[in-house]
């Protein structure tokens, strides 16, 4: 195609193509929503068990997607075209591949992949597995197969593909930014869009009333209950929409806090929930009216099934490969699966009596491969002794066997004289030795292969077909031959056969497989490269050299290589660039961008700073190589202009300047704002640092940083890229003057572990603040519910302070910052929090391999401080493994039992005592107590220590005298004995006491 | 075209063709609207000098027209294809009927006409010309060329094409009920609207929360509001579309009384107003971006032009005949455009000095047509005597011409030596006699003809060219021949010539016309009947005759066939049946809908009831009747049906139930609602009646019917069809059970005339109520703003009372009526009230031919009681023309001038009279009181008898006697005089008095 299509044009010519595929050509919902799926003709219709085709296209708002007409691909109104099969029509991915071809999208000039990502609709209740689609690094399509909606589980499941409009036509019209793409009649985007699209950006960011329109939504909300109540789904669903429109408008003016969110979405999909619901009663009602229709709507096969092929067993071992092809696999499913594959193959071989030499286990997105080059052609033979009878029942008097005998050797295939009489000790018995001869190899792999699919798990799987079948994505072809010969089995709709598919940019070819033998051979031909290991071994190769050639390095990161590795079948590496003046940009922020959003490596000059390069990888060979990096820079250029549009917006002010707009960012309704939250950790910080023992300095540093803590949040780089938070408050702190300490802080809130002491002071103040806050609200955590992340937060205080072998008590903090809290909380809060973190430093010291009872030995005595916890536990656990041990606190628990039954603490009177022993035992105890440094070693050395003067106590001694005085001196020495481990552990938690 | 497209086939299809036409295709919007012309890429871009062509659907909603999918093609969301042409192509009926054939309307298989349809939008404060495109009777498009949106007016014009689809596909698919259409890919309209259909009515009429939708209406008001302020055109557009839907919502819900509703119209106009504005000023700021488009953008002509032919004089009278070609001009504005022609072609054949015979002026919907059938082919030679200088100094004293006579007789083309002296009241001069030799009849016609046209004028003229010259509709060609020659000239940028068009059914080829002498022929030839008169009598003929066939009358009714006439050039009249049972209805309603809505005439049994035939009229040959007719009798099915769904709908319950229904509809704000309203009637009805002297049994019924009153104005006939109020109350009335009396004044009460007493007092009691009441709350009438239509109501009042000859004393009634308002009205409210209504009744009066000053001195004593006031008035015309009045009002007159200025009625003492004159003239003054019976005619009577008593009493007595006594009882007398025209007329205010 020479002219490249206006905009325009490409929608007709998507729209013509799909209704030739049989789809129902339908008009955009002419009210304003985030995405086609909203529009009744999908968020409706993919409900219940009636087919339905259909394409149409629908503008999108996004508000807070809006960059005031700045960026080249990004917007507030974008448009998508959607598509909805449903059933899946067994080849929706190559039917789009064609829609792409019939715009112009050659897949040999240009690399198209299928990247995980998986939608969820928290305000639908909606979610589904699939893909992003990349044409050479752009995000053009979504492909998703729906599981759910509207809280309720899809049969059959649908095929939703939406086409972003607009990137598709930036990339087939060759431009740098859609705004100077040609829509139609001569007239560009930009002359059609670019207005609107500017004034909304600034309604959105600027103008919007928010109480006004939070009373909107709530008056919605109320109608959309009202149409529900009147059984009306469409108009419910109308509000719906409504309500979510307004929302994000709230969202993009900075107005709704982190809980209220959560409030918000529950709310959508309650609705949303009660729409879907009475939408399936209704078309059940109905008797479901297009459950009858015929053409076009039935399930659709692509002609890949194959028949099985007559079994025969043939002589001698011959090599065995199974080939599963489905829709690309994620990543990590795929190294999962490998994982799996390579222990139960073997196993499920061992198990078949099918000898073999060794199991190879490959994969690709699109195969997972086992092949074994030696595999026995029929099982080993079976010997088993079967009981029978009693051998008294089983031959009569005169030796002759009995009918029971004569039974049992027919029912056993054995003659009946070839039963034997075997004894145990429950006596004597004839047995039956039954002979079994292996089956062919085929037979039993047929047999078995469908279970051992099966037995596959995933963290995500799927249904697409009618036979409900789950795997991480839809399989579409088996390849199983033995040798030459087919093992014969159907999984998931699909029959095993010999032929295999080629590359996609090659148009995925039917690939014949002749015989297993050659399977390695007719993949290597067709370039598709199997192993993982191979194929990271060229990308590491490939982008070391290109790095090299621009005088930089590749910088090895196995988490981005095992993903990238695992996204093609075919790795070439290419090099592109970025505009240098990018570099002004943090660091951080382009990692994050290039890392995170595109899988692309970074290439770093020999000093550790970023060059303007970047590596990634095509799925297939060079041709048109060029074509794909300028598509990939363009890509990089868009994101790269996303985060510049936002740090420049972000350095306009400094970074305190932030702080006031967060007061319309909810915390928690009852705690208040996110300014709230930080003006009560101005309060808090200054506490936690002086129970930290920090100077004076390092405690202004730290209030400071707390005054500042919650400030880019406020920022567009953060709302944008939330995994930057606190990165960003460090990196705008310092450009707006602050300290470098405060920015330090600052950088180091939410790490897992602080460096300096400021930054602990607040990430100990923020991580109780929530936690303390949440609890007294009634928020704590339930079940496997923790919307709020309080476990993380809780074993964030632990680890931070146990890495920093800091001590800290917890039990004060906490006291201190319920004065600050604008709610109630009471004495049993605390105590919930804290036995809250005492659940999570039990978790803690448990994974050390720390033994239970010594754990809560620790904790009884020292749960409230960390890391004064973690030290004792791990002395402790140290301790009992001393051959003494048992005598050690056997000596030490007869002083304890003999005196729990006290109710009071007694004094000693040393010179009331009459016997040595006592006065040893006196001795023995003052110098032990001495001795104490609150450590368990100490502990432990006094009380071995005691040992012997404690045996001849209770020798020579009756504690229990008659007289009072005496029997109670008596007693308060061994109190006081017993008390020797208080604060440290309580000794009584562990075994032998 | 074999087998129909199906409806989103139609839609591909018609935006393929439109894209081939330059337009641009854009989407439908995301905010529901009720038309695509809110969209922006409408109601924004034909703003300004901006070309713009586009094309878009889009899902048109109009809550009221639900019918909860019961009705075969009226719901309450149709789908529009909407097409701008911006400018005008100079062709767009021909562009737009190509399109109809591109989809597989033939237009010879079928009835297509342009009927007028002005367009326009409160709630945008636009409006335009143009016509309903009617197929078969069935209305498929709206084509409108708009004048003016956002009170903007436009320029260049856009021509905006509508089309209905669904109601398209309707016919095309030859089905009853869009709800059996195929919509595409196998799947029927009603699968995929159906539900949501029926639905959203429900929501719409039923359930719709209506305080808090007036909520949200405020809000988004105050958020476009707020975005006008930030100078943002697009989200205050969007604001005011939501305002929109809001209103139509509320609406729906029977939510809105008329004053609210022009007060919302006003807030959306309001806010149109300012955006359009913003968006010009927005435009001109970027220098109108798209002024620079160049191809497919500029204005195209049709190839229509022609340029002219030579001009010379030929011997002899010739024929001559123009003809303005247009689009079909309205009915009225063709008869209006015959008439003027009639007078105004002799006028400037006169004018021009061209000698002619007669003229003949004839007109169909396309084409006025002069023709005369003998015109002079020059000018008639003129004459003129021109003064020049005094002849003292023309001629020297040799009697030799001076350079002043040289110079003058060189100015006025004649030898010196023709010069004449001639003598006049100032002296003498020379004079030239010139000769003006008559210029040929096409160089002066070319030059007039012009002016002649553009000196037509219209009820609504439009403009649609740069041109900017107005006229009904476009002008698109003129011939203008004389004999055979082409009379050159161009107007409104089309240049004369000799093609005329054809029939449209025809596709309107060209017609060439040789020679003038054979246009009436040529015409005939292709069908085309020129005269009005000759189409009224075809169209009379055939109805007379189809009728008779069915056993049926044709009932004349000339406005009608005026207009049908009207619509066509070639009449062929078609019978059409309808299903009996719709003859359940009302016949009011039957005929309403037929004559109103479609132009059909009812056809009548012998007894006056209705048949189940309609006549109606097609533009063309017979031809595919058939099909023609079964489209029409299809829309009236869709038609009654409709009006089938109201009745049932509104005699489920009885009429009185419509009543507390009231009370969402607001009749003002202050002054409450409809239900306030029947209230206050049922409690002033009584109070009229008791003024006109009812009976106690009249009175009843009287406010029977007030507690009735307004309640039809709840039911849907009367929501839908204003025009049947109080004749569906008096209906509904009757299917309740209430009385025949009671109907029958609710059936009146809208009329002109009442004819039943309690209806009189109803009619009486509701306009004063509405009078009062709204001048109460300061909403009287200003300048020619006349929301509530006030003055129809104080004329209902007078003409009413007049007709019926009823006196009644409107200031005492509005005086009881103040007692019940719900707001003060003060003396001045009712002082304001009788004197706007005195205003009204010198109009009437003065209608009349009653001289101003017999109203005045009528009014002056009268004012308040309409029929007195009116018989009063037509008596004292009559008076003041007899001979002797002036005498009879002198001698009047001096009675009342000597007492004037006396401040005290006196007291006659007839013992005190001493002179016989006195006594004579008391006498005479007895009698003439005496006689007094509230008439004119009685009081001038007396008057006259006065004259000679009053003569000689003013010869014989000095009035101004020095005693006291004796002067005051003779101003006593003469007062008594002055006071006998008192409560009847102001003799005063005539003239000569």
């Amino acid at each position: 195609m020479s002219t490249p299509l206006s905009f325009q044009d490409i929608i007709l010519c998507l729209l013509a193509y799909w209704k030739d595929q049989g789809c129902l050509v339908q008009q955009p919902y002419n009210i304003q929503v985030g995405a086609g799926t909203m529009n009744p003709a999908t968020a409706l219709r993919v409900l219940g068990p009636e087919p339905w085709n259909v394409v149409y296209v629908e503008p999108s708002i996004r508000p807070d997607d809006g960059r005031f007409g700045d960026n080249p691909n990004r917007m507030q109104m974008h448009h998508q075209l959607q598509v909805i099969l449903k059933p899946d029509p067994g080849n929706p991915q190559e039917r789009y591949l064609k829609s792409l071809e019939a715009i112009g999208i050659d897949p040999r000039q240009h690399d198209i992949r299928f990247v995980e990502d998986n939608w969820e609709s928290p305000a639908l209740g909606a979610w589904g597995l699939g893909w992003e689609v990349w044409l050479d690094g752009q995000e053009i399509t979504q492909f998703t197969y729906f599981q759910q909606a509207g809280g309720q589980p899809l049969e059959p499941v649908s095929v939703e593909i939406t086409y972003g409009l607009d990137r598709i036509t930036l990339a087939l019209q060759g431009l740098e930014s859609v705004w100077s793409m040609e829509y139609g009649a001569g007239i560009s985007y930009n002359d059609v869009l670019l207005a609107s699209e500017i004034e909304h950006c600034r309604y959105y960011f600027e103008i919007a009333d928010v109480e006004a329109l939070k009373a909107v939504y709530d008056t919605y909300e109320r109608e959309a209950i009202r149409c529900l109540e009147a059984r009306l789904v469409f108009p419910a669903h109308d509000y719906n929409l409504k309500c979510s429109h307004l929302f994000n408008v709230l969202d993009t003016r900075g107005a709704i806090g982190v809980t209220e969110r959560a409030n918000y979405f529950r709310r959508m999909r309650n609705v949303a929930r009660d729409v879907s619901a009475l939408y399936i009663a209704q078309r059940q009602e109905q008797d479901y009216p297009l459950l009858q229709r015929g053409p076009g709507q039935e399930q659709q096969t692509d002609g890949q099934i194959q028949t099985g092929e007559p079994v025969s067993a043939s002589a001698g071992p011959h090599p065995f490969v199974l080939e599963i092809g489905s829709e690309e696999l994620p990543a990590a499913d795929l190294t999962a699966a490998l994982a799996q594959l390579r222990t139960a193959v073997p196993a499920l071989l061992t198990d078949l009596r099918l000898d073999y030499d060794t199991v190879e286990v490959h994969g690709t997105p699109r195969r997972l491969v086992v092949f074994v080059p030696q595999l026995a052609s029929r099982q080993t033979d079976l010997e088993t002794v079967v009981k029978g009878p009693p051998a008294s029942r089983a031959f009569d008097a005169t030796g002759q066997p009995t009918p029971a005998a004569l039974g049992f050797a027919r029912s056993r295939g054995v003659a009946v004289t070839a039963l034997q009489v075997v004894e145990d000790q429950a006596g004597r018995y004839v047995a039956a030795v039954v002979h079994e001869t292996g089956r062919p190899a085929p037979e039993v792999l047929a047999e078995a292969l469908p279970g051992c699919i099966a037995g596959l798990t995933f963290g995500k799987s799927m249904r697409w077909n009618a036979t409900n079948v789950s795997y991480s994505r839809p399989l579409r072809w088996l390849v199983a031959l033995y040798g030459p010969q087919v093992v014969p089995f159907t999984y998931a709709g699909v029959a095993s056969g010999r032929t295999s598919r080629g590359l996609r940019p090659y148009d995925s070819p039917a690939i014949v497989i002749d015989d297993a033998a050659n399977y390695a051979r007719i993949m290597q031909e067709h370039s598709i490269v199997t192993s993982v290991e191979a194929r990271q071994a060229t990308i590491t190769a490939a982008a070391t050299a290109l790095a090299t050639r621009q005088g930089g390095r590749y910088r090895p990161d196995q988490a981005l290589l095992d993903e990238v590795a695992n996204l093609v079948e075919y790795p070439t590496v290419l090099c592109g660039r970025f505009e240098e003046h990018f570099l002004a940009l943090p660091a951080e922020v382009l990692v994050a961008v290039m890392k995170k959003h595109q899988r692309y490596f970074p290439v770093y000059a020999p000093d550790g700073r970023l060059l303007p390069y970047f590596l990634t990888v095509r799925n297939g060979d060079a041709v048109h190589l060029d074509m794909v990096t300028t598509g990939n820079e363009q890509v990089l250029r868009a994101r790269f202009a996303d985060a510049e549009f936002f740090y420049k917006h972000d350095t306009q002010h400094p970074l305190a300047d932030c702080v006031p707009r967060l007061a319309t960012l909810t915390f928690q309704a009852k705690l208040g704002s996110m300014l709230d939250k930080i003006r009560r950790l101005e309060q808090l910080t200054p506490i936690v640092a002086r129970l930290l023992g920090l100077t004076a300095e390092e405690t202004a540093v730290a209030q400071r940083a707390a005054a500042l803590s919650k400030a880019d949040l406020a920022t567009r780089m953060v709302v944008e890229m939330t995994s930057l938070q606190g990165i960003m408050g460090g990196h705008y702190a310092r450009t707006s003057g602050e300290p470098e300490a405060v920015a330090a802080a600052l950088a180091e809130q939410y790490n897992p572990v602080s460096t300096t002491r400021p930054g602990l002071a607040l990430a100990l103040a923020d991580r109780l603040d929530s936690l303390l806050g949440l609890f007294a609200v009634g928020l704590a955590p339930r079940g496997s519910n923790d919307p709020f992340a309080l476990r993380r937060a809780a074993l964030g205080v632990i680890e931070n302070l146990v890495a920093n072998q800091t001590s800290f008590d917890v039990r004060q903090a906490l006291a201190e910052l319920a004065k600050l809290l604008p709610v109630a909380s009471a004495a049993e809060t605390i105590a919930a929090v804290l036995s809250f973190m005492h659940g999570r430093m039990e978790g803690v010291l448990r994974e050390r391999g720390i033994p239970a009872a010594v754990v809560r030995a620790v904790l009884a005595e020292q749960g409230d401080n960390p890391h004064a916890a973690s030290q004792a536990a791990t002395a402790l656990a140290e301790a009992i493994t001393a051959p003494d041990w048992p005598e050690v606190l056997a000596s030490y628990s007869r002083c304890v039992r003999i005196t729990r039954q006290l109710h009071e603490t007694l004094v000693v009177q040393p010179e009331a005592f009459t016997l040595p022993a006592e006065q040893t035992l006196w001795v023995a105890y003052q110098a032990a107590a001495a001795s104490q440094d609150g450590t368990v070693a100490q502990l432990v050395a006094a009380l071995r220590n005691l040992v012997p003067a404690i045996t001849i106590f209770f020798i020579d001694v009756l504690v229990m005298d008659e007289d009072l005085a005496v029997r109670n001196n008596r007693l308060a020495l061994l109190q006081h004995i017993a008390s020797l481990p208080k604060g440290i552990v309580d000794l009584s938690c562990l075994e032998g006491f």
